[in-house]
C-alpha cells in the first residue's frame, strides 16, 4: 500500500526528524516517545482519528523512527506516512481500554527486543494523551531505563513554518473567508444556535473550490448575550435573538493546519460599549502588527497590547494570543509561545500567532481576532475578514 | 447568573453524585479528582470546550463538590452547573500552557487552605486528559495525600442511563436517521470527500425541527476503496469514485449524548463479497439484538457473534462493540465494558451498547452497526436507518 495520503515530500519530514534529534541531543535524550497527535502527524504524517487510544511515535538517535498503536490503525500509517511496514508496530485488540492490561506494557517488550530498554527516554509528560498510567506502565515496565520530561520538544521544533506550510495555513484562511461570507449571508434572529452552527461547519469544511477544508481541532465557539460571558461556550437549540451579541471563535482548517479567526455578531443597532471596544481592538490590531516581525518578544507585544488597552479603560488578564500551526483536537494551539508578559520568547520569520484580543464581560462579550503570520515586514494576516462587528 | 444551560433536574445530578460517593467509599477513597470531561459534565452539567486547558471536579465524602479551572472558564460552569460561586475555583492565567508553572499545584493550594491534603484521593490516572506531569505536580506538592488509581469509577457510574438520559439517545437516533437521509439524497460520485463531509455535518448539527445536534465526540470517518482498510481516516479533497465502496462512521449527538450508526456506501452494483458480507452482518444483527438483555454478558455477545461470523467463514480479532452515553471528544464510548471475549460484564436494563461490526480487510471495509439500549425484551436500536449497503 502506498501513502497515497503524504502531505508533504519525504525530504521535508527527514529534515523535522533530523531537527528533532537535534534537540534531543541538547536535552540529552537518546529516545524520544512522542504521544501528542501533532507532534506525530508533524514527524512522519500520520493522520487518523486514533488518538482516543494509546499510540505514539518513537524516534532515537540511532536512526530509530518507528509508529506503534492499535493493529486497526496500521493502515493509516501505511497510508499516511512513509515508514516501512517493519516500522509500523502494533498491540493487540485486548489490549484496547482495559484496566488489565495497558499497551504501554507492550510497548516496554517492544523496547526490550530492540534493546532499547537502558536509554535514557524522553517522554511528553504533559502533553495530550499521555496519561498518568502510560507513564506510570512504562516507568515500571523498563525499570533500566532513564526517564526525562520532554514535554514540548517536538512542539517547538514546529514553531518556525515552512513555505508548503505557509501554503497550506493561507489556504486556511481563504476557507475562513468563506465561513464568515455565509454567516453574514444566513445569521438571522429566530434561528436556532445549532442551525448556524450547522452553516458554519458546512463552509468550514465545504472549503473553497480548490482548496478542501479539513476539521478544526475545536469546534466552532460562540455565546450569545449574558452567555457571551462564557468564552468556551458551544451552541445548543436555542434561538439566536434580536439586539443581542455574539461572539463566533472559529476557524479553518486545510491540511491540518489551522487558522483561526473570531468576530463579533449583532443583530440591530449595537450599543456603545460594542462600537467603542470595536473601535479600541481595531486599531490596537494595526497598531500591533507591525510588531509581529523578528526580533521582537511575545511579552514586548503583549504589553504594548496591555498599555494600549489600558489606556483606553479596559483591562485583560489572560493572554492575548498563542503559536499556531498543525493541530488536533483538543486545542488548536502549539502550546509552546503565549503572547503574555511573561513570555520572552524571540520572534522569528516562519511563526505563526493567533492575536486574540478576545474580552469577556460579567454580562457580555467581545472577540475580533487575527491569524498572523511573522515576516520581515512585520505581521500579514492570514486571511481578509472585514474587522468590524458583524451587524446584520 | 443562574444555570440556563442545565439540561437535568438538580436531583439527578444529587443521584449522579451520591452514587459516585458510594462507589468511593467501596473503593476505600475519601476524595476523588475527576478530570475526564465526561465525568465532570456527568457529575455536575458543566459544558464548554475549555478540557484543553487542565481542569477537574473535586468531590469528597464529606460533601465535597467544587469545579477547579481556569479563571475565563468560571463563567461556563456558572452557566452550565448548579454550583455555588463558593464552590467555583479558578486559577490564573499565567499558569496556563506553561512549563513553568502547573494548575495543579495551584489545585494543591487549595487542597491545603481546605484541609483536603491528608485525605485519601482518588485520580483517573489513565482517563483523557490527566497527564503524566499533572499528577507528578499533585503527588510532589501533596506529599501527605495518599493517592489511588480511580481511572474510571466515575465512567462506571454511568452505566445504566436514567429515563431523561435514554430521551436524549433516542433524539440523537432521530438525527442520525436524517444524516443518513442526507447523505442518501447527495452522495454522487465525483463529489469531493469533503462535500460529503460538509453535508453530514450539516445534517447532524441541523438535527430535527424538534431537537437540536450537538457536536459527536469524533468527526465522520470515511474510507474509500483501498483507504477503507483504514478504520480511522477522515475526509480529504479528493473525489468519490464510480464503483467503489466507502464506509461512514457516524455518529448524531444531543445533549452530548451520542448514537454512533455505520453505513457502508458503494458507487454503482456492489461485487458479490460486499453482498455476501451484507447479508451475514444483517443477519447477525437480527440475531444478537434479542441477546442485549438483561443478565447476559458482554463476552457471551461478543462469542455469539464471533461463532456466527467464524461458521461464514471471516474472523475478527478486534472487540465488536462498546458502552456508550454521554461523551466528550476524543472518544463517544465510555471506555468501561467492551463487547469481547474477554469481558465479563453483566447487561442491565438501561444500559446502551454501539454494536460494531465492521470489518476491515487488506484493500478495502465494511461497516454496517446498530446503537443498543439493552431492555427486558431484549435490545432496543436508538435509530431506524435502512440495514443495507447504501448503493448509489
Amino acid at each position: 500500500m502506498k501513502a497515497s495520503r503524504r502531505r508533504f515530500e519525504p525530504a521535508e519530514y527527514l529534515e523535522r526528524q533530523t531537527k528533532t534529534r537535534t534537540a534531543m541531543e541538547a536535552a540529552g535524550l537518546e529516545l524520544l516517545i512522542v504521544t501528542d497527535p501533532s507532534n506525530i502527524g508533524w514527524l512522519t504524517g500520520f493522520d487518523g482519528w486514533s488518538f482516543y487510544v494509546h499510540q505514539c511515535v518513537v524516534i532515537g538517535n540511532q536512526g530509530e523512527l518507528f509508529w506503534f498503536g492499535r493493529g486497526i490503525d496500521a493502515p493509516t500509517a501505511y497510508l499516511t506516512t512513509d515508514l516501512p511496514p517493519s516500522e509500523v508496530l502494533s498491540y493487540p485488540d485486548h489490549y484496547v481500554q482495559t484496566s488489565e492490561l495497558h499497551p504501554m506494557e507492550y510497548l516496554a517488550t517492544i523496547f526490550k527486543q530492540r534493546q532499547l530498554h537502558t536509554r535514557r527516554i524522553g517522554v511528553e509528560k504533559d502533553n495530550y494523551y499521555f496519561s498518568a498510567r502510560a507513564f506510570e506502565a512504562l516507568a515500571t515496565s523498563l525499570p533500566t531505563a532513564h526517564f526525562q520530561d520532554a514535554t514540548c520538544l517536538v512542539n517547538w521544533q514546529r514553531a518556525i513554518k515552512s513555505p508548503q506550510e505557509i501554503i497550506y495555513l493561507q489556504r486556511a484562511g481563504q476557507v475562513i473567508e468563506q465561513v464568515y461570507q455565509r454567516v453574514l449571508e444566513v445569521a438571522e434572529p429566530g434561528m436556532r444556535k445549532n442551525e448556524l452552527a450547522a452553516e458554519i461547519l458546512h463552509a468550514s469544511t465545504w472549503g473553497t473550490a480548490e482548496h478542501y477544508g479539513d476539521y478544526t481541532a475545536i469546534v466552532p465557539l460562540m455565546g450569545m448575550g449574558e452567555e457571551a460571558s462564557a468564552c468556551h461556550l458551544t451552541w445548543d437549540g436555542t434561538r439566536l435573538e434580536p439586539d443581542q451579541g455574539m461572539f463566533l471563535e472559529l476557524a479553518a482548517a486545510h491540511h491540518r493546519y489551522h487558522c483561526p479567526l473570531s468576530r463579533t455578531l449583532y443583530f440591530g443597532k449595537p450599543p456603545a460599549k460594542y462600537r467603542k471596544l470595536e473601535q479600541v481592538i481595531a486599531e490596537s490590531i494595526e497598531r500591533l502588527l507591525p510588531l509581529f516581525k523578528p526580533g521582537n518578544t511575545c511579552g514586548e507585544l503583549a504589553q504594548t497590547f496591555f498599555n494600549y488597552l489600558h489606556h483606553h479603560g479596559y483591562e485583560k488578564n489572560n493572554r492575548c494570543g498563542y503559536s499556531i500551526g498543525m493541530s488536533y483536537p483538543p486545542d488548536w494551539g502549539e502550546r509552546t509561545m503565549s503572547l503574555r508578559a511573561e513570555d520572552s520568547s524571540i520572534l522569528q520569520a516562519g511563526m505563526c500567532f493567533h492575536f486574540m484580543p478576545g474580552m469577556w464581560f460579567e454580562d457580555w462579550g467581545f472577540e475580533m481576532t487575527e491569524s498572523i503570520l511573522v515576516t520581515a515586514q512585520g505581521g500579514a494576516c492570514l486571511a481578509n475578514v472585514p474587522r468590524q462587528i458583524l451587524v446584520k
